[in-house]
């Protein structure tokens, strides 16, 4: 402790020439500001510069404004990756107020229950998702709760079925506004800019808040932990409703890119607009890159050029890395949640790793690997002590993150707050292991794994050994209560059309890879049920089994 | 105004999971988690993983803390640019004291009034200046004041005159450190982290304080501007002394880059440098590009991989652009003050320049440019509304910036600091016009403009203008007392050995690119005086000019 007073406390404090507080917002201006000409956004036949996003981002801040809609307020959208998804991204925050992205996927009871959870004072959609929207609204109406102002986008690309919606067209009311409309910037950078529910494998969705902050943090570390170039070309193959994109409408901005819209997720769309448009970069789940690599060649006579990728969620296995490779993509592996913005952690590459056989490669980068370079920590802790684990690549722990890219917390749900919160570290729920180079692991969600005969039993483990036998295209394993062992492994298999597999062939095929105690005692074969976001729902397959902890 | 509370404010508070104090320490823990075995330093035969670095820097934190050295204490160092001078960059903060880096030019009597001025605890020095470091401890010791505690670097590499000075060898105390010292974290991220002074072209030098925030945003800054890739091979041309070698010590561990060490700049030195070990990128003032361009042919030979260079201060001339890219340096023109951290702005590349030819390249990379994306605002105002000027590239103005890499103020110095943020802006000093696409082009300091029958006069310009004429290496035109037009120019001019040229002819070539009232009415061929940083000091030119505002 000083006894003297701290000299470099007098006199010097924040004033509004050298303090202002982050916020994406200042991503775009820069952008608009420096390259206002450069190719901001493609969709179809439409093009945009940065100077016309700003403009219609300014033009959508205001006609929320005039409807005073600002700090405090939630402005919902339900949007494929179109242009207005993009510019929600940026004029919502400008208005001060709070986006909420919706899956558009969801079934019209849960889209009820978000709406008026967030207390929505505008929806933003698109005629695609009309009967769902529709009856959401009808159910909120006939509950007697507010129903937000409606917006309908009528997107001239979309020729599928449905109608616009709403009390005004989305481009009659940006013709309301005012493109020079000034930005409310955050009094304080914690203040919320987005909500997005998590989508709930249990319960009912919890509503992350994210602040600006963070927004604006993460949107920098994309940019420094996958070193983006000045003027990237972006496909948005990710939905925007996930995790804001994890946070590249902003991220894109930051370096002048194009965002190159698809309103749906299809190899011929992906691999047409990669070789147009010279695709630099885009981002997706495992499904997005296996479907490219299944796709005909024909689809991808043409590219020649580089194009990096990124994956989050489950280890690429081995077909998937082979197959980028054999693309010419460089794939890069990363690793988060809602309640982080996204990833906030990456398989970061290592120079030495090149030197390895395939296999070698697959097992490096079928890690999670570590924090970005500007998220705190992220470990893996024993539950009981908050120590972290040996760097074993064997002891099991909770992987928790800390640092700036991590939310504020779950909205109007302070026990859910404080639970995840708990001995300052966010718990993600997902167990892992450290190898000793220090990178991470994903072994299991706490709720997947098995406790058998006092021993725990990771349930990807046995999936990993599954997937490797010839047919198997889908699996999950959960626990079955067990009156000796307490819980055994179960298994539900999918196979490919015309495979065949005995579930003796497949309790042996474990057998060759597993401990005896770790292998399946049976294995059912039937379709996996999934969420709208493709994610396998165990807890289904738990009620099946008849599971204890089957919510 | 809401009326009703805002949900987003409700139990969603900071907690020590979410929430940390922006520092560049935690960019050195990055790298040294992840890439422990990369090379961090090399500096003559010496290499050094980040791992040791990390060690080393939280041994120094240690043997300070031991001293009871942390917050609101000056730690200054006078010091090449070595590894000492690296972990310095990391030691100090983690220590939780305040970096003062001293220009290693200036003279002892300056050396005193700094060290006296920051209350400095503890001063690192190298050998090499033992004589003026002597000098200045003696005179602060013979003044009464207290001394610093002293710490000898005897530098190896080192093999010029000079001795250890100090109560301890700098080796030998980090061996009493403890290499897993823990960090402290600043409590606040607004807590400085450096103290610069600035060169002082009039008047007593003003201690700028910089911030751990500013300090890591202006680090990140680097790498999104310059768009840095993973491991970049980086050489330290730039005295870390100045703005802390423009946070680039901070930005090489956000990248896991390599830090290349040299002691002197010298043509041959930084030519080898690069051909050795690959060097990707450096910065430096004007002086140093001119070195490399200007050096023997042979000394050039085998370097063929691509260099990226920043070069800050004065407008690139066409010679050096051509010059660079004949050597396949590409170069980025930056611009900014100690109380920007360095430079904040950018003459960032526009596709459409590659069109031009080397003039209208040389035009448009000579502009100091636009904001960096992490810096809020720079333009150029009337000083007399804070208006911007109109965007005509001509109606001359003051430069201002706004943003979170702008100081905290001056040290013990309220009324500068005051002075220094009217307005809501931070004053360089400097004049400057804003082209129709919104680049800025610096056209003098404040003080260096001519008023001349009313006409305010560019000094320059009309230097811009003598450099163009075969021989002359180095001007100065400064402002002369005129009792008809109240001031008239005032040219000093250096020839290069062996030219000739003649007033006359100097004076006729000026016309014959020059408004008539514009030319100077005088030339004084002699040297031209300038500060230990090679900055031209026209306030004594103004003193032999007879000038009014002298000072």
């Amino acid at each position: 402790m000083p006894t003297h007073p701290n000299p470099y406390k007098i006199d010097l404090d924040r004033n509004p020439a050298n303090y202002t507080p982050l916020t994406p917002v200042s991503l775009l201006e820069w952008a608009a500001d420096v390259y206002p000409g450069h190719l901001a956004v493609i969709h179809g036949p439409l093009r945009r510069s940065w100077a016309e996003v700003r403009e219609r981002s300014h033009r959508l801040a205001s006609v929320l404004a005039a409807r005073d809609i600002g700090e405090g307020d939630t402005v919902s959208v339900i949007l494929p990756n179109t242009p207005p998804m993009i510019e929600a991204h940026y004029g919502v925050p400008i208005a001060g107020a709070v986006l909420n992205t919706i899956n558009t996927r969801l079934d019209a009871t849960t889209v009820a229950f978000l709406l008026e959870h967030c207390a929505a004072k505008v929806l933003i959609t698109d005629s695609e998702f009309a009967p769902m929207v529709k009856e959401a609204l009808a159910q909120l109406q006939s509950a007697g709760r507010n129903l937000p102002f409606v917006v309908g986008v009528d997107d001239e690309v979309y020729a599928g079925e449905g109608e616009p919606l709403g009390e005004i067209d989305y481009e009659a009311w940006l013709a309301q506004g005012d493109p020079d409309h000034p930005a409310k910037l955050p009094d304080d950078e914690w203040d919320a800019i987005g909500l997005n529910y998590t989508s709930g494998t249990t319960g009912n969705p919890k509503g992350v808040v994210v602040h600006h902050r963070g927004a604006y943090l993460n949107a920098v570390n994309n940019v420094i932990s996958w070193h983006l170039p000045r003027h990237p070309i972006y496909l948005w193959t990710l939905p925007m409703f996930h995790c804001n994109g994890w946070c590249f409408p902003w991220t894109i901005a930051a370096v002048a890119g194009t965002h190159v819209c698809l309103r749906r997720v299809e190899a011929k769309a992906i691999l047409d607009a990669i070789r147009e448009h010279k695709v630099s970069h885009y981002c997706g789940a495992p499904i997005v890159h296996s479907l490219l690599i299944g796709a005909p060649d024909e689809f991808k006579e043409g590219i020649e050029h580089e194009v990096m990728c990124m994956v989050a969620g489950a280890s690429p296995p081995a077909a998937m890395i082979g197959g980028m490779e054999a693309l010419g993509f460089k794939l890069t592996h990363v690793y988060g949640l809602t309640e982080v913005y996204g990833p906030a952690a990456a398989c970061s590459h290592q120079r030495d790793w090149e030197r390895l056989d395939l296999e070698g490669r697959v097992r490096m980068n079928g890690r999670q690997g570590v924090r970005y370079q500007l998220q705190e920590g992220m470990t893996v802790v024993d539950a009981q002590t908050m120590n972290p684990v040996p760097r074993d690549g064997e002891t099991l722990g909770e992987v928790v993150f800390k640092g700036n890219i991590t939310m504020k917390g779950y909205l109007k749900n302070p026990a859910a707050t404080r639970a995840a919160f708990e001995g300052g570290w966010f718990h993600t729920g997902d167990l892992g292991v450290v190898d000793p180079d220090g990178y991470m692991k994903l072994k299991d969600r706490a709720k997947d794994i098995i406790i058998s005969g006092g021993e725990n039993i990771s349930s990807i483990e046995i999936e990993d050994v599954l997937y490797k036998y010839p047919g198997v295209v889908a699996c999950a394993v959960v626990a079955r209560p067990d009156p000796k062992w307490g819980e055994t492994p179960l298994a539900f298999v999918e196979l490919e059309p015309g495979a065949a597999a005995t579930a003796e062939e497949l309790i042996a095929h474990c057998r060759g890879h597993l401990a005896g105690f770790k292998c399946p005692r049976d294995i059912r074969f039937e379709p996996v049920p999934r969420t709208s976001t493709g994610k396998i729902q165990k807890h289904l397959l738990r009620i099946k089994a008849g599971s204890t902890n089957a919510i």
